[in-house]
């Protein structure tokens, strides 16, 4: 099942069931995908109901370019980095020493705002080093404090999407605080479609989203590194999360930026991977961040197959009230 | 203008307006406080309204054990660490090396469930080494990226005071991975009254809580630090959250514990400081953290005056379903 997010003029938007092959829609008779998701139970048959009529050829055509994140906000956004790949070449990007430890790693970042795939992204200056970060994530339902890993993979009922947006410049000096991020990891943006487990068929398994994750970069292919290669799967993410906590309804998790050690093959998922391949190779970096007017795109493909999630399609702006 | 929630079963309560002394309560004819934070400027004059009603003798006796914190959940939670004195103590009591930056310290904490003034703290683990937080923050409507400090005062709404329980076993580990608290945050308390900044008269200046917060542990009198000497004040921490994102109607900005330099005579806001008292004075801490059963009381009050945002008062407790 796939579902989305019809841009509607409220803050939560109005919720759709897409067929599968993307082209058609029905409204769901339920306020938004947090509402669902808060009484997923009870929504998911009423939208599952809802799915197999479109599947039947109901449901009219929909305008790709009004549609927002699939969950326009939710109540809690937990990122991991969960592919080792991606962190040993960060230490060497940001002249790092390595993070020692056993532990998951996880960061609470923004979640009152995701951005949808084709709004504009506004920064307030190139300076600060404009990154984007491909990554797949899961939607889960409320999951009570103390949960095993085995326990939490049924938790997750959707899965999204997300490119984390960063900036580089900021994110070491408050890497060093040991605070996490707020100036470096502003709004993140989401892909259109959110999907049931299920609706992935094979590639999803091991609480992994086992698919290649397609980054254009300004036209020119960047990155096509796959989703399955995390040291630690979505279920020990949401375990770890739910330590010391329940998770909300609605909760999204990241798997973090999607990279796999053969990157000399498949390429990155994110500018700062590349410029630490260049300072293993030639001693520094000469692939500059991000400049207002560039385009990044992103698709989760199935190999020569579909694209689940859709495309994320965004340009890189100026904050209109950009002061400094 | 004091506002409070009282519990009516929904997620965000009952906006209520309480009169001065605290005795009686209106209803609002607004769903919640977060809906009014998302309107203020429509808002305020209502709820000024019904204050001006209630201050004159209107409205009815409440039962204070059903109000709730008066923002039960919102969309953000930025948790700064303005007081010196605190790090300066805490790098001894975790033994981490000096925080070297220039910026204002701040996390994003969990923000979907802010706990009432006298709802049991449950926790898994007292091994997690559990401590309190006693802090003063302020609720902002929306705040503009690239908002000056100068610009950001007119953005404080409300005055909170806060607990912001901390578990010290997990804490340092995170901090060395430098992506900030999961574990090591769960949820805040809230104290049951959140206040419009006059109402504070000359204990709201400089964009610091000039009270002093009384804490108690086990009904044995722990600190009576001020919230005066704030490094960074709550308008500099506004304007370096808003550096790179639009801050969400709602958001909650915390000062971090409240911490003088002369603790020797005020005691201190949270257990870990009093550790790094005794590691400099002994050697070793050997004050113990919290304990399930233990109560924790705060109450920030004008110096031989009124306690504005009334009581926080709470026992930990033994997670039901704690598995480890």
């Amino acid at each position: 099942m796939r579902l989305a997010t019809f841009n509607d003029g409220t803050p939560d938007g109005q919720l759709l069931v897409v067929s599968a092959d993307g082209t058609r829609a029905l409204a769901a008779d339920i306020p938004n995908l947090l509402a669902a998701i808060t009484a997923w139970s009870s929504a998911e048959p009423v939208l599952r109901a809802l799915a197999k009529r479109v599947n039947a050829g109901k449901g009219e055509a929909f305008d790709p370019a009004q549609l927002r994140a699939p969950l326009p906000r939710s109540w809690q956004w937990l990122d991991g980095s969960a592919f080792g790949t991606h962190g040993e070449l960060m230490q060497i990007a940001f002249n790092l020493p390595p993070i020692e430890t056993d532990r998951p790693l996880m960061y609470q970042g923004l979640s009152d705002r995701f951005l949808g795939p084709a709004d504009p992204v506004p920064f307030p200056s190139e300076a600060d080093g404009i990154d984007f970060e491909g990554e797949f994530g899961v939607v889960v339902d409320a999951v009570p404090m103390g949960v095993t890993p085995e326990q939490a993979l049924s938790h997750v009922k959707l899965v999204v999407q997300i490119n984390d947006w960063s900036l580089r410049a900021i994110a070491p000096a408050e890497m060093k605080t040991g605070f996490g991020w707020v100036q470096a990891k502003p709004a993140c943006s989401m892909a259109p479609f959110a999907v049931t487990p299920d609706a992935l068929g094979e590639a999803w398994r091991d609480g992994r989203v086992c698919l290649d994750l397609l980054v254009d970069w300004n036209g020119k292919r960047f990155g096509s590194a796959s989703g399955a290669p995390m040291d630690v799967g979505f279920h020990a993410l949401i375990a770890h999360a739910a330590r010391t906590r329940d998770l909300v309804a609605g909760t999204v998790i990241g798997s973090g930026t999607v990279s796999n050690h053969d990157y000399a093959e498949v390429g990155s998922s994110c500018i700062s991977e590349v410029r630490a391949i260049e300072i293993i190779r030639d001693g520094r970096p000469t692939t500059p961040f991000m400049a207002f007017g560039d385009i990044i795109r992103m698709e989760g493909r199935i190999p020569g197959g579909a694209a689940p999630f859709g495309v994320i399609e965004q340009q890189v702006v100026r904050h209109s009230g950009a002061a400094r």
